[in-house]
């Protein structure tokens, strides 16, 4: 068994013994995705130049490790492969921020 | 090589073609999951019962996509392994939550 | 002194006694709004039915003055007035979702 | 009446004429609130320096009045003052973040 699908157990066993399923929804699981991004964010309120890479590794990793949770559960509940997903959307976005034009720019697709 | 590692080298050779990596600060990229997270979460707006569970699975996919992007970047940038700071916040988790005071309740561990 | 004026008279007070305003730039505003709109929402997480209904109004109204706090800081800080703002989006808002067809349903302006 | 009267007025006209208060429950009001700050942000996303304050102010309004519609109606549907709600919540923060401790940084209260 690889790795995803080792952590994708875990997280399917911690919830089912905890009887959570009928909370996960979709709804619900893209607002835990959200609320765990909001805390991530927390971090780096106000910091600004080096002070935003000084931030404790452990906080990064806890919040990460949240959104990455809830993110796993919701494309599990979809059947989703997170890589394929991943690798698909990587192919879209090469055609919509060609090199060319994208290159060394912040800027959206549609201002390209 | 694994899919995980292959999907980070393709993750970090599409911003290197662009010469993104300037702009990819910790506290940006946790603001890129954020807003991702958000357009996730517009798709079920206003959404109740079963037209949650609705939604076209086309539009998860690209926007659970965006946000394992992010998220993936992120770790990387922080030498972070995805999935054993998802199983080590499981192990943290079940101490915050045993399943008998948990089991069948929504109640966050502060108020157990 | 009408009452708006008077909330932002002490807002600022308040961020001016404690020397803030080297934090406020726009962006770190908008971070800070988007942040407790998460604490907001994190009061309605996982809840259905009419517990939606029976968060406590405390909280509500805690997370609510955050919010407030911070928009209208941004507001000031780019000289827009609250209200004016909010009566000429109404108008626009108007055009984009046009009785006849918005009547009832809660679909996006570009899929009416 | 004074402006807020004739704001909120404008604000529930335009939703009962659209037949929306069906929709408008607190929790998707809280995430109507907050998926709007999070199109404020994404007017800053990648943006450092002087960059932040050059974002379009056509564009900050537009989003500062999306938030406050939903923070006006939602404060509205609970009976709830914005002003008096601020107006304690500074008393509150005042506590939290004396002048003596607070003065020129950025921590959160509870690492003061």
């Amino acid at each position: 068994m690889d790795k995803y699908n080792k952590v994708i157990k875990e997280l399917i066993k911690f919830r089912d013994e905890r009887d959570w399923e009928q909370f996960h929804d979709s709804k619900n699981l893209a607002l835990a995705i959200s609320l765990e991004a909001s805390e991530l964010n927390e971090l780096f309120l106000w910091k600004k130049g080096e002070e935003v890479e000084n931030v404790k590794i452990d906080k990064i990793k806890e919040e990460l490790a949240d959104i990455l949770s809830f993110t796993f559960l919701l494309a599990e509940k979809h059947k989703l492969d997170v890589f394929d997903i991943v690798l698909e959307k990587i192919k879209q976005n090469a055609e919509k921020y060609p090199v060319a034009k994208a290159k060394g720019t912040a800027k959206k697709y549609n201002e390209l």
